[in-house]
C-alpha cells in the first residue's frame, strides 16, 4: 500500500504514495483533525479545497458520542460525516490517558469513566478493533498504552511491555481485509524501551508504524530527538506516522528525519484563538494594529480567507466573536500547513529538500516555495 | 426602484421587483440578518447558496464595531464582508433602545453609553445618514424613535412626532444618490398614532417605508392587526417592510396584506438552537429520536445541510457542540425561508396565492409548494 517515490540524499526525507480505498495519499502528509467526526469549524467542501487527502477521526470519542451503532447505521464514519477522501483513526490510547477519569490500566484493557457523563467503560485491544471496523477508516491503529510524561522508567516499561501484546491481540482480532491496522511505538524518552518497542512490533505483520507517546509533557527537544531515533530504527519501506506534532518548523525537521505522516489540532486550534500561520511568522488577529489592515492574511495563498477577506475584516470577526471567523481562520491555517507539505513533497521530486529546509527556517514558507519554481 | 408585477385577487398581497445598484430583489423576500456584517454562521457563499438577494446590516451595531473609519477604509459595507448582493442597513434606533445603556432620548438625537465598553455617544439623524452613507447600503433607514412595549400613550405619540421630526432631517441631510432612504412608521398599537405617523411621512418623498415598533413586546395578534392596518394606508406603489417579522406563518399573512420586505433573525438564532423548520413543523435536533436517523432535516430540501448530512449527523454535531452544526442548521432554516418567500411570489405569479396559502397553513410548505407545480 505504500511506495517510495523519492529520496532526499542528505537525510532521511522521503516522499511517498500511501494508496487507500478512498485514494491515494501524498507524503509527507498532514492529517487535519476531526476527533468527533467533524475537523473543526470546516465542512467536507472546506476539505477539499485546502487539499486535505486524509483527515483523522478518534475511536475513543467516536464510541462515546454519538456511540458505534449510530454509525454503523449510517453506513460507517465516511458516509456519516460526509467525507469522501481518506480517513485514518486513532484508537484513542491517548484519549484514554489524557481525558478520562479514574483510568486504571489491567492487562486485559482499560477500565475508565466518561469524561462527558461519568458512565463506566471497559475497552480492549479486542473492543477498539471492533470499534474501528465499524468506524472503517482506512487506516485503523492499535490499542496503546500512552502514559503521560514525566512517568517514572517502570510505568514507561509497563507500558511498553503492554502495548506490544496490546499490538499483538489487535492484530489477531483484525477482521476488515480493506482497512489498515498500523502499530504504535512507545517508550517515553528512555531510548533502550523505545527499542524493545520497536524490535517486538517490527516482528509482527504490520503494514505501517506509528510514534506515539510524544507531545505528552516532555521538552521539544526530547520529542525531536526521540521521533528521529525512532524513525531511523523503523523499517524503511513502511509508512511512519508521527502521532499529533506538531508546529510547522518541526514538521520539516520530522519529515527530514523520515516521518511520512503527521496530524495535530494546531491549525485549527490556533485559527479559533485567533493565531494565523504566515511566511513572516505567526500573527494574532486580536491585535489592534489589524484594525485598519486591508491586506489578506498573507499575500497570494490561495485559501478562501485569503481569496475574499481582510485582516480588518477578520479582526471584526473575532472581536463580534463571529462564527466566520473561526471558520476562515481554521481554514486559512489549514492550507498553510497543507501547502507547507506539498512544498516539501515538491521539493523532494525536484531534488531541493535541503535548500527548502534552510529556506524555509530562515525566510518562511513563501520564500521556501518561491524558490521552488526558479529553474534549477 | 420599484415595480409591481402581479397582484391578488383576494388579498393585498403583490409580487414585485426592487432594482438596486446590486442587483433586483424579488418581492416579497426575506432578508437574513447580519446585524454586525456576518450573517450568523455563514459566508457569502453559503448566502448566494441559499438563494439570499437582500441581506441587512445594523448602523449601530457597526458604529459602535468596529466603527465608521474601518468600513470607509475597506470601501463601504459590501466590501467590508464580500456581499456582492443586495444590502439594507437599519439606523439602529430600536438597537439604541434594546441594547445601549442610559439611553436618553432628546428632539437633537438620542444620548447613549455603548453596551459593548461604555462609552458614550451622541447620535443624531443627520450623524446616522452620514454612517449609513459611509457603509454604502443600497437601502438604507431613518433614524426612528422605538420604544420598547408596552409604553405609555404619550410616550408612544412623542415617539411618533419624534421620528417624524427626525425622518424630515435624515431626508434633508441625505447626499448620495445612489442609495433608497426608507422612512420607519411608529405608533406601537395605537391606531391612531399609526396614521398620524403615516399621513406625515407619506408627505414627504420617501421612495420606500417600514414598519417599525413591532415585535418589541407586544401579542402577535397585536403585531398582525397593527401591520396589517399600516401596511394598508401606505402608498400602494411603494415597497413596504415590516421590520424583524416574524415565523413563517406570520411572514406567509404579512404577505397577503401587502408587505414586500420581511427580516428576522429566527432562521439563524433558532438555527444555532437546534430548531429547524420542516413542512411538518419545527424540529429539535437534540431530541434523542434524531439519534439514529439517516433521513436529512427535510426530504426534497435543497440545502448543503440536507444534500449531505442526516438527523443523526447533526444531532450529533449539536451534542458535540461542533461549529459545524451550527452553520449548516442556520443554512437549512434560511433556505426554507426563502424557499418559502420563492413559494409566495411563484404562486402570486401564477395567481394561485389564495391556495398557497391555504395550504401552507393546513400541510406545511413541502404541500403548498407541489401544489404550485401542479397544472392549473
Amino acid at each position: 500500500m505504500f511506495e517510495i517515490l523519492d529520496r532526499d540524499p542528505h537525510s532521511a526525507a522521503r516522499r511517498g504514495r500511501l494508496r487507500t480505498a478512498h485514494g491515494p495519499v501524498e507524503t509527507p502528509a498532514f492529517m487535519p483533525v476531526g476527533s468527533h467526526g467533524s475537523v473543526k469549524g470546516l465542512d467536507p467542501r472546506d476539505l477539499e479545497e485546502v487539499g486535505a487527502g486524509m483527515i483523522l477521526g478518534n475511536a475513543y470519542h467516536l464510541y462515546l458520542r454519538p456511540g458505534v451503532e449510530v454509525i454503523r447505521e449510517a453506513g460507517g464514519l465516511h458516509r456519516f460525516m460526509h467525507w469522501e477522501g481518506a480517513l485514518l483513526t486513532d484508537s484513542g490510547g491517548f484519549q484514554v490517558h489524557s481525558l478520562a477519569a479514574l483510568c486504571k490500566v489491567r492487562e486485559e484493557g482499560v477500565e475508565f469513566r466518561s469524561h462527558i457523563d461519568g458512565s463506566r467503560h471497559f475497552l480492549t485491544p479486542e473492543r477498539m478493533i471492533e470499534v474501528q471496523e465499524v468506524l472503517g477508516a482506512d487506516i485503523i491503529m492499535t490499542l496503546d498504552d500512552c502514559p503521560g510524561l514525566p512517568a517514572s522508567r517502570e510505568r514507561i516499561g509497563a507500558a511498553v511491555r503492554r502495548t506490544i501484546d496490546w499490538a499483538r491481540r489487535c492484530l489477531e482480532a483484525k477482521k476488515r481485509p480493506d482497512q489498515a491496522l498500523f502499530a504504535i511505538v512507545q517508550g517515553g524518552l528512555e531510548p533502550d524501551l523505545r527499542e524493545e518497542c520497536v524490535a517486538a512490533l517490527v516482528a509482527m505483520p504490520f503494514p505501517g508504524f506509528a510514534i506515539g507517546g510524544l507531545s505528552v509533557g516532555e521538552s521539544r527537544e526530547g520529542t525531536r530527538e526521540t521521533a528521529a531515533s525512532v524513525a531511523a530504527s523503523l523499517p524503511d519501506l513502511a509508512p511512519r506516522y508521527l502521532m499529533g506534532v506538531g508546529k510547522p518548523g518541526e514538521l520539516v525537521e520530522m519529515a527530514a528525519a523520515g516521518i511520512d505522516m503527521f496530524d495535530c489540532v494546531l491549525p485549527t486550534r490556533n485559527g479559533r484563538n485567533g493565531t494565523l500561520f504566515t511566511s513572516e511568522g505567526t500573527l494574532n488577529i486580536k491585535r489592534s494594529e489589524f484594525r485598519h489592515d486591508e491586506r489578506p492574511i498573507e499575500e497570494g495563498c490561495p485559501c478562501h480567507a485569503c481569496s475574499h477577506f481582510s485582516r480588518a475584516y477578520l479582526r471584526h470577526l473575532y472581536q463580534s466573536r463571529e462564527l466566520l471567523g473561526l471558520r476562515l481562520n481554521s481554514i486559512h491555517n489549514l492550507m498553510y500547513y497543507l501547502r507547507l507539505m506539498e512544498g516539501i513533497r515538491i521539493s523532494l521530486k525536484t531534488n531541493r529538500f535541503r535548500e527548502f529546509r534552510e529556506v524555509f527556517h530562515r525566510s518562511g514558507l513563501r520564500e521556501a516555495r518561491a524558490g521552488l519554481s526558479e529553474s534549477g
